[in-house]
């Protein structure tokens, strides 16, 4: 291949290339961009990634290319009057590299090629700055020795250490001019030491710089980080050739780094600091301690009033905050690069707005420019990012949210401890089942040593918008001697822990947290999101508090109440489990008798709530031993007991039951509809207080009341008609009872591949579908999402086998064309079937995209993730084609 | 409605009518056709169903009802030259009902209609016995009384006791003519006690039985077995009326049933049994005992000749055995029904075989004749029919033949008492594992208390062709006594115990038993079946015995060879356990490559005993927990151990690698490919061994090999990508160190609705597919096999949720739309994939059928199905559209 093969030419001067980032790479377009816009940079330009490219692939340049470099180096020598290589006037430049993604690991840069012991003595003549001259070229050599040479970078740092204890000098500014000479004869034998050579031609530099450039795109640290990224190998790097300009020339020069706005806040004033006389290196390599920039206002005040231009110029021609890099060289502003900035979630959404209200950009770029995910991080406490922190382990961000607490083992402790002694405890368990609900309740925050993003303690810890951590392979928990390891450090009842449920970080100690704030911006994004949003956004919501919660979010009903968690209070419990091992129908309906009063007052204060917006109440799902002791606790309760010589009976039934009732695989066991057809009497009891709970509610509050029944688990038709006849018999019984008009709905969950199948037909019977894509994710796999997330997942993701966890991501490919399936099917048997998503997918932004793809009527989601789902369906509807 | 509105006539005169079983019925079409070929019929009528719907729906007759049955009284009259109700020569007629299938709980027949006071006397004199008359009138009021009148039973039985031990005598036939008189007043006392009369008027009691024939239809156990068999309510009932003819005449007469060939060994040779001087109703009642048929050559010599006249033309009527009754009176033969024989499996075979070779049919219709499922009478050993048995407990059938054999609880007693005592056992178990494979090796027969009909020991057992009852709920085990309770009797180890696993019955002691016989019949059914079928037909098996066992039967190869049972040998399971609790790679590697070559081994015997024929052979699939002892188990061992101080390294390392592999839902857990994936090494072992064997047995037998290597429980493309790789790249390693030519093939298990869904892109890489339905029929419904047969499937049959057990016959509505979908989409993506299904399904006949009609290639099914796969597929190829 030779250059005419090319698309594009090989190299192009700053201001005159197009503005194109896959052909140039980001640092190129941007100081082209910057120059074509008339702002100071100094001439330079840019070898394109398809040179790159011919490189990887021929391990040499197309031809022309060495013409080419020195045609575009004449044009800057010509521009700037400087001669490269010569030692009266010397051009000196840089060489950095620039891909369109930015990515560690690559060749950076290399500073002040074109000096050499010759044009070092031009330098210092024409800056009459020996010192500076000598400090340029002993830095060149220790860069160009280290990035192009490859020697080892700590070599030249014990010379620059020695030297500068053998001078008494502190810092690398207190060398002298000698010094510095003596440094770069140390720096020089170093190289030689390694039987290579600092090469004195500044062409070959220049050449060997860019050799080096183009061989680092394929180094072993970039490569992983490819991969790592889906970053595609062909991409390339473009090698920018830029006139050197000096901020270390003395006190009317400078250098740094800024933002147009303040990236923390989103505060709409220029932000950065600088270090005067001084390189960029120097700022990045933190000895000295910057200023804040508006200090510069007083030290170069026209630098200041130039950069305060020309930060409202980058808004205006980017639309966006950016975040550059600049240095003054004797008074004068030269830009360096540009780019967009990168920003806190509250600068996102602040400066999101105000851009909107200033009219740099629309509402729909506003709405557009929020990462949803990005919102939860308003929505809970949170680390200070400025607080100091030791982390002694890490696990899986299962639930945002920071918390401290003292370190409990067991659900019954953490309850009394935060009941008789307001303590804040942090509940540390394997993993936690609906048994452990109190305890759950009372945490600040919970860490499990097993289970995945959407294990039990996970699920609910979002519902309740506490910081949770699961899967913690760093943690081994000892119960019986209440005590747990994070990593190396035991830790036992009652030591202090912070949780990051964001990071998934544990903390030893209490660290500073910041409370969350909504600010007006906030409402105003979620505000204008509503205008483009074509789905609702209702809650998975258990108690009033929740529904509440999600209704100040902007929750439009309930998608999603699951009553099992109702039957966990501590008053219902035994209620609860008398009910489930009950030896006769009599003493089966004793139980539910009593129960039904506490559900119907649930319901009540849910509906009262939800003001009119649908409520979709789900009758009872799990399998029953979930509401029963394991089988361990309570064999040694038995064994306790008897030797007590205390009653066993209650115990013993409860064993019996436990027994009875254990399974293979419970996920596909007995539950859900399944529970309704062989008890009917406990659905029967569901649904008469569901009727009186909303009866009641109508009757007090005017209200209309909109309850949806949703019956679970159903795999065929005859399951759904069989139910859906007892419930409705129930329901006509109870309303017959009451003086008032009452609308209800009855519906199914759509979780099992068999449901998507003969959605068609279960349309017939339902009057409306949601589509639990837990459980469907879960069966359409065959991933038990208890043990697949802990088990394999990492090693498929180390595989390349899985990319995306389908239980965080709804899988399109799969579980999303049977919900494709189901939902075409049951719109060919009603057109307007109501049909919504309630697994945890409904809060997922790229799963939202796909729902609204797939034509459905509305998400449900955690309270917390109901800003960002109503966001994310903004964007997903903006998106659309 | 009137009878215009009828479609069809209301009556039917024998022989005048269609052959229309739905409209007269099976007894009356029958009759009819019988008399319409020449044969001796007794004239009479046939009432249609359409009558007994109207009457069902207008509690009374069409218009004109009474003027057709008067009409055809007349013709009879006028046939025989009797008259209704006269006293000189009175014609007797009986009324029975037929419906199209026969069913019990409906009034049968009253005879001797037309007798009262007057006509008795007739009678008596017309036929010189004022016995017979007085017998005949008795009979009639009591059958009238009891069907017609509703009195009870008992109380004619109780005053015909009275009467017989008034005068000493001790059967009905030695009771004179006074006694029968004496009852006949008794009898009328009954009747009038009960406020009813018994009424004098012929026509009355002709109308009263008609009608209490209809009323019948919907008596409560009518309707209840209609319910429970799937008979509409609207198919009705026909009522003959027919005149009477006497086998109770003297010693000229008689009466008999008889078979035109032997029922049970299928001979073709007329078979029945007759007695003189009775009616049929003596027959049945058993207290004389009747002679063979052969006799009545003797004693009735030109009615015997005439039957066996008759028995051939039944036959060429027919063209199937027939099952008849007839009456002789004073000589001469009447035929009195008819209807297709029932008969043993093995006379089926004989007689569908005989009659092809007879020319009577032809061999599709052989094929056609045999239900599929009653050849796995003929494969096993079975209870002796007339062997006398207390049955204890009865359980699932699954897996036929019997067996008897000492109760023993544990695996490896029941090991060492056959290897050391060479006892019989039967292993009694809540259920068993894979752990337990070396008693069920063992065992002559499995009993469990829990499980279902593809639980574990059922598939092992019926691959081995043992009988086997699981689900036996009347079994309560104790494992620490060593006791089982069957209902209230109590077991212990060392009984005796005998189980018919075509029964689920279980009894007590040891039972007479015959053994299985192969006839040339059974070859030359299964020879012709060959001529129709379309689809392969290969067997699951897993090991030279089994799959030796199958090619007797005829599979044409291998579906489906699971390899973890190879690893359960009590050789190897040490060093499978050493694999799996293994800390370092290294150590991995040292005891796969112990089980290498014990692998290859059993891989080369089956290539031998398969000839060329496709071996599938499954990489390890099932959770590795599998091969551990359970927790419990260990647990008690470490206590044991540590308390006689001995070493515990290796429990404490199997230990906690038990813990660490529990899981919730092991079938939706860390198996299949996901082991292959996460642990190459494993899957690496068995591709070497499986290679290394093919290219053995090529070079010793000269026979092609064709190893097809399956990769299990697939349900992403990435996954069956990855391990393909790694397979080819073994495989390719393996072959080029050998100097054979070998060709294999890597496919894929089809076991997840995923898998369904992505078909076309899995079948990019697969070179075939095998529908592993069990575990597809898990996740498409969500039911855990483990557990759902024994926690609501009965339930959901109760509650008429579920018809057929979608484990036992493929369910087409979801899992065979999945299946259709995948085969459509494997097919778009390579047209000739091959395509088999190898879960039990594929020894169902009714799902052998879906498999025709959804383009697969073969079903795969363990041994003892072979024949009846076959067999199916024929008859599915044969009623294929």
């Amino acid at each position: 291949m030779n250059a005419d093969t090319l698309e594009h030419d090989m190299i192009y001067y700053f201001g005159e290339g197009p503005v194109d980032k896959e052909l140039l790479g980001g640092k190129g377009a941007n100081l082209g961009r910057m120059r074509s816009i008339g702002l100071p940079v100094p001439p330079g330009f840019t070898i394109t990634t398809e040179i790159c490219n011919h490189y990887t692939a021929h391990n040499d340049y197309p031809d022309g290319f060495t013409d080419a470099v020195a045609a575009n180096m004449a044009k800057m020598e010509e521009e700037l009057g400087k001669s490269f290589g010569s030692t009266g006037n010397p051009l000196l430049v840089s060489v950095r590299s620039g891909a369109a993604i930015s990515m560690p690991g690559m060749m950076d840069s290399v500073l002040n090629i074109g000096l050499n012991d010759d044009s070092v003595e031009g330098l210092a003549r024409q800056t009459e700055n020996e010192r500076f001259a000598w400090d340029s070229y002993r830095r060149l050599i220790q860069m160009f020795g280290d990035v192009v040479l490859g020697v080892e970078h700590a070599r030249f740092e014990e010379a620059l250490s020695e030297v500068k204890d053998s001078v008494g000098a502190k810092n690398d500014t207190d060398l002298k001019t000698g010094d510095l000479k003596d440094l770069v004869i140390r720096f020089k034998s170093i190289i030689s030491d390694e039987g290579k050579t600092f090469p004195q031609d500044p062409w070959q530099q220049l050449r060997m710089s860019i050799d080096a450039v183009f061989m680092s795109w394929n180094n072993e640290r970039a490569i992983r980080y490819r991969e790592a990224n889906d970053i595609p190998d062909d991409m390339g790097t473009a090698v920018n050739v830029q006139a050197m300009v000096f901020g270390n020339t003395g006190k009317n020069s400078g250098t740094g780094v800024g933002f147009t706005r303040n990236p923390a806040t989103g505060e709409n004033k220029l932000y950065g600091e600088y270090l005067l006389d001084a390189q960029g290196e120097d700022v990045v390599a933190g000895i000295r301690t910057p200023h804040p920039i508006e200090d510069l206002a007083d030290q170069i005040p026209e630098a200041y009033e130039k950069l305060q231009d020309i930060s409202d110029i980058l808004e205006e021609e980017y639309r966006d905050m950016q975040d550059f890099e600049f240095t003054v060289q004797e008074g004068k502003l030269w830009m360096l690069q540009t780019r967009t900035g990168k920003r806190t979630a509250d600068a996102a959404v602040k400066i999101a707005v105000d851009m909107a209200d200033e009219g740099i950009i629309d509402r729909e770029t506003a709405v557009m420019r929020i990462d949803p995910e990005s919102l939860s991080q308003l929505l809970h406490k949170r680390i200070d990012p400025d607080a100091e922190r030791t982390v002694i382990a890490t696990g899986l961000n299962a639930s945002p949210g920071a918390a401290s607490g003292h370190i409990v083992f067991d659900p019954d402790e953490a309850e009394r401890l935060v009941k008789e002694q307001d303590e804040k405890v942090i509940l540390v368990r394997p993993e936690t089942s609906p048994e452990d609900i109190h305890g759950l309740v009372s945490a600040e925050g919970i860490v499990t040593s097993r289970g995945g993003m959407t294990s039990h303690a996970a699920v609910v810890a979002r519902g309740m918008g506490k910081p949770c951590i699961t899967g913690c392979k760093d943690a081994a928990i000892d119960l019986s001697n209440q005590a747990v390891w994070f990593k190396d450090r035991e830790y036992g009842t009652g030591d202090l822990i912070t949780i990051d449920g964001a990071t998934g970080e544990i903390m030893d100690g209490q660290v500073a947290m910041k409370d969350p704030q909504l600010s007006g911006e906030f409402e105003s994004l979620l505000e204008w999101a509503e205008e483009f949003r074509t789905i609702g956004v209702r809650t998975n919501a258990d108690t009033p508090e929740d529904a509440a919660r999600a209704r100040s979010f902007g929750a439009e009903g309930i998608g999603l109440c699951r009553t099992e968690h109702m039957f966990m209070a501590e008053d219902r419990m035994p209620i609860m489990q008398d009910m489930i091992t009950a030896e006769s129908l009599e003493e089966r309906q004793e139980a539910l008798d009593k129960l039904l009063p506490m559900q119907q007052n649930d319901f009540a204060d849910i509906f009262k709530v939800m003001e009119g917006y649908p409520v979709i109440i789900r009758l009872l799902d799990p399998p029953l031993h979930e509401f029963l002791p394991a089988r361990e606790d309570l064999l040694g309760e038995v064994v306790e007991r008897s030797l007590e010589g205390r009653d066993l009976t209650r115990l013993g039934r409860m064993l019996k039951k436990v027994k009875n009732l254990e399974e293979a695989n419970p996920m596909l066991g007995f539950r859900g509809c399944r529970l309704g057809i062989i008890h009917p009497e406990i659905f029967a009891m569901q649904v008469r207080a569901i009727i009186r709970a909303a009866a009641t509610v109508k009757k007090e509050t005017g209200n209309k009341v909109k309850p949806y029944i949703m019956i679970p688990l159903v795999s065929m038709e005859e399951e759904l008609q069989h139910v859906e006849d007892m419930v409705r018999s129930v329901a006509t019984e109870e309303i017959s009872q009451v003086d008032v008009d009452l609308d209800y709905k009855i519906g199914t969950m759509i979780e099992l591949p068999r449901a998507c199948v003969i959605a068609d037909r279960i349309a017939r019977i339902a009057d409306f579908f949601s589509f639990g894509t837990n459980d469907l994710t879960q069966t359409t796999f065959g991933f038990s999402r208890d043990d697949s997330e802990g088990k394999f997942f990492d090693g498929y993701k180390r595989e390349g086998v899985m990319r995306k966890n389908p239980f965080q991501t709804l899988d399109r490919d799969g579980v999303g064309t049977l919900v494709k399936m189901a939902v075409d099917k049951a719109r060919s048997t009603k057109e307007d079937m109501s049909l919504g998503i309630c697994g945890e997918h409904g809060g997922d932004p790229a799963s939202i995209e796909f729902v609204i793809g797939a034509g459905l009527d509305y998400v449900s989601c955690s309270p917390y993730r109901v800003p960002i789902a109503r966001l994310a369906a903004a964007q997903a509807a903006i998106r659309q084609p």
